[in-house]
């Protein structure tokens, strides 16, 4: 984790403190695992500041349960009967979003991820939530079931002080482009490599 | 996530379940944020499995508050007073050692990582846990408070099913040889770059 020393400070206008606390737009990529696990590794961070938090899970399956599913939403519960951390909600496309009224198709995944953009573009209009997670959102841009332009041009343009983290392989140069910080996750070692397959509590 | 095929099966005499529930040594390294956050999410995987969590925390001091520790600490409470989940404990150098009657010295740091240490082969040899985060781990070893070949020959050995994530900079060779699972983390681009500094709720 870099502290200290910025190497440069930009002629931008803005006091330490305000750029300090710019909104962030950050992109987990790479081949490797981990980009999906920091994303809520930061989340945690974020319910630990009071800070709603909003998870938009695309691709996956509703039957894939991820560990931290449980875990974000347990803290959630646990802001609602103590006030402790911040409100934590979870939306899945694989079962259909929770907010509409069709079931979800497993079918239309270009339809099913649209709509869960269009959502997010709702939710920053209305600065619903201090800190996004869009997991797997690489793919629906990649695969043009989103355009990336209206990404970019939305995401760049969100108002407040709402921090968002895009996961996935592959990641689009103009999401790239526009993200402050980009990580990419790279393999050295892999147990796969020697035969071995996933198993529960270590990958999901 | 990669899932289903493997490259090869190994003649390793194991069956498919004994090879896929087997222990896992993980190591999170590279220049760039998420090492630590990615072993915190896995810690909620865990957790959700009802393992038994444990982190030690070296190098950082007491004074930095994480949010992964807060949010890890209030799911090791959720369990106790619902049975949900798992147990957690979190262990830090920088304040002295919990279990530890001396105060942290602040002064002999090779003194409390090799005292750090210690604790964790004794919890590993009585399988205390069974999913453990050597956070910032590769330091003392980097710096020669902990040797090495004991960590690399304790943790092959270590007995039973108990899964370890190390994390930071500059692994040791011999650490990432004995590891299962390497992932290192490259920056791309990084906020620090056009000058902004750290923020709370996003660096910790």
């Amino acid at each position: 984790m870099p502290q200290g020393q910025v190497p440069l400070v930009p002629a931008d206008g803005l006091t330490t403190r305000q750029r300090r606390n710019r909104p962030l737009l950050a992109v987990h990529t790479g081949e490797m695992k981990g980009k999906s696990t920091a994303a809520f590794g930061m989340a945690m961070r974020a319910w630990n500041q009071g800070w709603p938090v909003a998870v938009y899970q695309f691709v996956k399956s509703a039957k894939w349960k991820v560990g931290e599913e449980n875990a974000l939403t347990a803290l959630g519960r646990l802001h609602e009967q103590t006030g402790e951390g911040g409100p934590v909600v979870w939306h899945k496309m694989g079962s259909g979003w929770s907010w509409s009224r069709r079931q979800g198709t497993e079918t239309d995944h270009a339809a099913d991820a649209a709509e869960g953009w269009a959502q997010i573009k709702r939710d920053l209009a209305a600065e619903a939530h201090r800190f996004y997670v869009l997991d797997e959102f690489t793919y629906p841009l990649k695969w043009g079931w989103v355009d990336v332009d209206e990404v970019v041009s939305t995401l760049s343009a969100r108002p407040g002080n709402q921090h968002v983290v895009v996961t996935g392989r592959d990641a689009h140069p103009k999401l790239i482009e526009a993200a402050d910080l980009v990580v990419e996750m790279t393999k050295v070692k892999h147990p796969m490599d020697a035969g071995q397959k996933g198993q529960r509590g270590i990958e999901w």
